[in-house]
C-alpha cells in the first residue's frame, strides 16, 4: 500500500510541480524539495521513530523519571541520526501525580465509573450526593457554600469533532475553571465530563487553570463520555446520585526537566535559525503516540531527510523536543527564557502538535515581504493535499507560543484533527493509532517547507504591525 | 432521520412486498405482519426499553444482586406491557466475581496495563519475569514445571472482524484453554490478549472452560490489544519483561439466578409455543447495551407489538429473558430442565444475542415441510434489507443451544457483527452504542417472523435426520 501511495504521489509531482522556479525560489532549490519530499514518501523514519520513543520509552510525564528516559532517548537519537549538535537543557519545575483513583456510583446502584483525575487536583476520599450542573455557566452561579458536603458534577456536552479542533476551546472551560466554582461553593470534590469527542469509556485527562497561582485542594475528576451520559439520564429520572471518590492526587516539590535541542548547523548563515519541534512528554495514561510522539517523529524524520543532502542549507535547522508541554508549556517558556538573546535570529518556528493524521492547509504569521516564499513552498506541497491557508494566522503551536510572543514569525502545516480529540489524553493515545503512509505525508511536507525557509535568504520576520502583538 | 428512514422503507414496503398470499401465507397474515414491520420501524420502544434496563439497573453480572434487580424489571415490564402471563423462574448457580485487579509492566519500565480478570480465574499476588508464547499452539507445547515462577503470556493476533463474527471461535482459545496448560506447566499466572476485533485499551473479559469441572487457581488475565501488541514489541527487542499481577477475583459459593418468562397466551393452539429472547446478565465491566440489553429489547418490543393487535395469534408467543447466560448458559439449560415435558410443544425458537446492528440474514433448521413458510417469511421481510440464508443452519443463538439439542427447530435473524467484538464484554459496552433505526429494523423483522410463525399451523418440528442431530 505504501509503495503504491508513493509511486501514485511522485507521478502528480513530476508532471505538476516540476521546475516552480520564482524570484523567490530557485528552480534547483525547488528540485532539491520536491526530491525531499518524495523521499519522504517512501520513507518509515518517523513511523520508526515514534515506535521506538511509544515502546522503549513509553508513557513519559512531565518531570517523571520516564520523561528523564526520553530526553536521553532523545539525545541519542539525534546523535545516532547525524545532528551537528546536540544539547540537553534543564531547567526545574513542580510535580503533580495522579497518584490512585477509585470513583463508583453508589446510589442509585452501585457501578464504578471511567474517571481519571485532572491536572493540578488534589488528594481526598469522599462518599457523598451529587448536585448536577448542566453546564459550567450553571456552576458559576452556585452560591458560596452551597456545595458544602457534596460532589458537584458539571455534565455539559460531548465535544464537538471537526477538522480544525475548534471546538477544544469551549468544551474546556469546564476542566480549566470548573474547580475554582466548585471549590468556591464548597463542594468536597468535582466530576466533569470530559473534554473529548469520543464515545468510548475512557476519561480524558488534561491541565487544569491555577487561579492566582494556587490549584485545587479537591478531587477533581473527569468522567467518560458515556459515563457523563449515564449520571445525566440517571438524573433525568429523578435519581439522588450518589459517588464515592477516592484520589491520591498531588503535587510533590521541584523535580528536573528539559529540552533537547538538535541542530545542523547552516553552511552560510549558521546563526539563523529555522525552529521545528515537538513535544517529548506525554500524559501518563497511553504512550504519547499522537501525543505528541509524532510531533517529535515528523519533525526530526523531516530535519534527517535534509541532513542526508550533500550539503547543509543555508541556515540553520534546528529541532526542539520540548519538555513538559502538557503542564503549561513549561519546556517552550524555559527554551525561549534560555535563549532570549538568540531569539531575534530565529527566522521562522512551528510546531507539529495535533496528532498523526494528514495535513490539510499551510498558514503564516510572516512578514508581508516574505509571504510570497511561504505561497511558493505552498504551491510546491499542493500535490500533498495541502491547501494554502491564511498568511495572518498567529501561532505556529503550542510550545511556539512564547517565541512567537517575542516576535518570532511562525507557520503552521495543520493536520486533519476530526479524530484527534477522539485519543487527546486518554489511555488510547497508542501506537496503533498512527497511520504510517499520513505519517509520511507529514513529514513530506516538513521537510519541503524547513529546507526551502533554511535554504532562502528572505527576511521572515518584518511582521505588520498588526499581528505583531498577537 | 428516523422519520425519513421509516418513511422510505414504508413505500418500499408498499410497492413491493404487499399481498404475499402463497400456499402457507394468507394475504391477511401477510398483510399484518406488514403493518407489523411499519410499526416497528416508527417505534422507539426497543431503545427505550434498553435505555431503561442499561440505565435503571446497570451491569448485571450472572448471580449478582445486580441480576436480581435486572429480573425484577423485567417481570415489571412485562406485566406493564400487557404480557398475558409473567414468571420469574430461579435455578442456583456457582458465583464468581473479578474482585480488584491491578497489573502493571515493572521491566524495562513501569506502566500500567489495561487488563481484566477472565471469568474463572483465581486470586493470586505475582511478580515475576514473562514467558512469551507467540500463539496458544506454542504454550501446549511447554513442559510440565517449565514456566515455574514466572508470568505467561500468550500473544495470538487481534480477531478478525467480519458481518458472521466467525474469527471468534480460533481466537477465542487462548482466552478459554490457555490457563490449562499455564497451569500445567506451572505458571504463577497467565496474560493473554484480548480477544476482540478493536484496537482501544479495553480488555475483553469472557469465561474460561472448566477442565474436568475444575477451573484456574492461579490469576488469568486479558490485556488489550494495544497493550499486547505493546509486550510484544518489546519482546521483539529483546527485552525482558517483568510484571506485576494482583487479582482478587474467585468464586464465592451458590447463589439465585433466574428467567423471566413472559407470555402472549395462544388463541387457538395456546400449548404452542414460539420462544424468542435474549439474555439479561452482562459482564460487570460495562452495562450490557449490546451484549445483550439489545436481545432483550428487540425481542420485548416485538412482542409488544404484536399484544397490541386486536386478537391474539394461534400459539403462544413466549419471550424469555434468559439469566447467567455469560457464564456457561446456565439460565438456558435450567429453562430446557424446568420445561422438559413442554418442549416438544415448542415449534420454534431463537435468540437476539449478537449485538444491535442490522439484520442481514435469515437462517433456519426446520423441516422440509416448513421450509417454504421460512421461504415466505423470508421474502416479506427482504425489503428490511436481509436476505435468505441457508435452511440447515443449526442453532438460533447460545440460550437456544439446550433447547436445539432436544429438538427444537430454529431460526436466526442474523445481525450485521462487523463490530461486535469491538466492544464484546468490553467497558465500552454501552447505551451510546445502539443506533435507534437500526435497532427498530430488527423489531420490525422480529415482529414479523414471530407473528407468522405463532400464526401459522405448520409443523416447523419433522427435522431432517441429517440436521436433528447438530
Amino acid at each position: 500500500m505504501k509503495a503504491i501511495v508513493a509511486l501514485g504521489m511522485t507521478m502528480f509531482l513530476t508532471a505538476e510541480t516540476m521546475a516552480q522556479e520564482s524570484p523567490e525560489m530557485s528552480a534547483e532549490a525547488a528540485a532539491t524539495a520536491e526530491s525531499l519530499m518524495q523521499t519522504a514518501l517512501e520513507s518509515d523514519l518517523a513511523y520508526d521513530i515514534v515506535e521506538s520513543l511509544t515502546t522503549e520509552v513509553g508513557p513519559r510525564l512531565a518531570g517523571s523519571e520516564a520523561e528523564a528516559r526520553a530526553r536521553d532517548w532523545g539525545a541519542a537519537l539525534g546523535e545516532e541520526l547525524g545532528f551537528d549538535r546536540v544539547t540537553v537543557e534543564g531547567f526545574t519545575m513542580p510535580y503533580w501525580e495522579r497518584g490512585e483513583l477509585s470513583i463508583a456510583m453508589t446510589a442509585p446502584y452501585e457501578m464504578p465509573l471511567a474517571g481519571t483525575a485532572l491536572g493540578g487536583s488534589g488528594t481526598g476520599e469522599i462518599a457523598a450526593e451529587i448536585v448536577y450542573f448542566r453546564t459550567v455557566d450553571d456552576i458559576m452561579e452556585a452560591e458560596d457554600g452551597s456545595l458544602e458536603g457534596r460532589i458537584a458534577f458539571i455534565d455539559g456536552d460531548a465535544m464537538v469533532a471537526s477538522q480544525t479542533g475548534a471546538g477544544y476551546g469551549p468544551a474546556n472551560q469546564r476542566r480549566r475553571i470548573g474547580w475554582q466554582h466548585a471549590e468556591r461553593a464548597g463542594a468536597e470534590a468535582l466530576v466533569v465530563r470530559s473534554v473529548g469527542s469520543d464515545s468510548h469509556r475512557f476519561p480524558h485527562t488534561g491541565m487544569m487553570s491555577a487561579m492566582d497561582g494556587e490549584w485545587a485542594e479537591i478531587p477533581v475528576i473527569a468522567v467518560s463520555n458515556p459515563d457523563a451520559d449515564h449520571l445525566r439520564r440517571l438524573h433525568g429520572n429523578g435519581e439522588t446520585i450518589g459517588l464515592t471518590v477516592n484520589s491520591t492526587a498531588g503535587w510533590h516539590g521541584e523535580v528536573t526537566s528539559g529540552n533537547v535541542v538538535m541542530d545542523l548547523i547552516g553552511s552560510e548563515s549558521p546563526e539563523e535559525i529555522v525552529l521545528i519541534g515537538g513535544h517529548l512528554d506525554s500524559w501518563d495514561l497511553g504512550t504519547g503516540a499522537i501525543d505528541d510522539g509524532a510531533g517529535v517523529a515528523i519533525t526530526t524524520a523531516a530535519a534527517k531527510l535534509i541532513a542526508d543532502l550533500p550539503e547543509r542549507p543555508r541556515r540553520t535547522i534546528r529541532v526542539v523536543m520540548f519538555g513538559a508541554e502538557e503542564v503549561g508549556l513549561l519546556g517552550a517558556f524555559a527554551y525561549a527564557d534560555e535563549h532570549a538573546d538568540e531569539l531575534a535570529n530565529h527566522v521562522l518556528a512551528t510546531e507539529s502538535d495535533f496528532g498523526a493524521r494528514t495535513i490539510w492547509q499551510l498558514s503564516s504569521n510572516v512578514s508581508e515581504a516574505a509571504t510570497p516564499v511561504v505561497d511558493d513552498i505552498g504551491r510546491l506541497i499542493a500535490p500533498l493535499g495541502i491547501i494554502r491557508g491564511g498568511s495572518d494566522v498567529p501561532g505556529g503551536g503550542p510550545d511556539i507560543i512564547p517565541m512567537a510572543q517575542r516576535g518570532v514569525p511562525t507557520v503552521r502545516l495543520e493536520q486533519n484533527g476530526s479524530d484527534y480529540f477522539d485519543l487527546h489524553h486518554t489511555p488510547d493515545d497508542t501506537l496503533d493509532k498512527i497511520n504510517p503512509d499520513e505519517l509520511a505525508q507529514n513529514v513530506a511536507a516538513y521537510a519541503a517547507l524547513v529546507y526551502l525557509a533554511a535554504d532562502t535568504d528572505v527576511d521572515f520576520r518584518e511582521t505588520p504591525d498588526d499581528t505583531a502583538s498577537q
